[in-house]
């Protein structure tokens, strides 16, 4: 088993990080990430890290790589569940995740997708001629 | 890491089986669910298992195991994304899951859990004299 599920939720997409990733792993996530994307049209990716008690600077890496690919695809990634210790060691290794929106838990991360998108969706249709959204 | 995250979405909670179980972990999962459960008043229990490409026995007495101690507390479970080749070697075991509902995938299994409670409240709200729900 060396591939981590990707389970669509609606808009989002989640995935539940549970064991510590290696170099393949990592690619595998991102490519699988990227085309469910494209194949659900997924406006957001939920990384949940609530059982990792070390993020290292290869993770940290990772989760910046994910959040700007996803990015260019039009899907905002937030990460949810970090442990206080994890936050404190990502600073000290001087990694701010500055790609990257936080949540506390799997339910803020989908509001916070839910009202980026919200708010997208009112900019988009105030460049419109009238208030109808574009098909 | 010998915890398999929780995560909790509206009524329900959430479980993404990523790894092949031991004993103690199973165990550790059912203690944690159980706890949860109550901690949130969960009303459903979504165990994902897309990612197993094979299930024994062992790990079928783990998930009924897990639904009938769910159904205890009130709570439904839920199997999500088992694969067809899981599905024929369960049934080539003897392993029915006759106490296990499943669903495709995760929206699925969401909406079998919000269609059920709504069902259980019609039906609770019926043996009540007036229309009105019970606070």
């Amino acid at each position: 088993m060396d591939r981590i599920p990707i389970l669509k939720f609606g808009d989002a997409l989640l995935v539940t990080i549970q064991v510590d990733m290696h170099d393949r792993m990592a690619t595998a996530l991102e490519e699988d990430l990227t085309t469910r994307i494209v194949q659900y049209g997924a406006h957001g990716v939920l990384i949940d890290i609530s059982t990792l008690e070390i993020v290292d600077s290869f993770m940290g890496r990772m989760l910046d790589g994910i959040a700007s690919v996803s990015r260019m695809l039009d899907a905002e990634t937030v990460v949810v569940g970090m442990r206080p210790a994890v936050a404190i060691t990502l600073v000290e290794l001087g990694l701010s995740l500055s790609g990257v929106r936080t949540a506390l838990n799997v339910e803020r991360g989908m509001e916070l997708i839910t009202r980026t998108r919200e708010a997208q969706d009112v900019a988009d249709a105030g460049t419109e001629d009238d208030d109808r959204r574009p098909a």
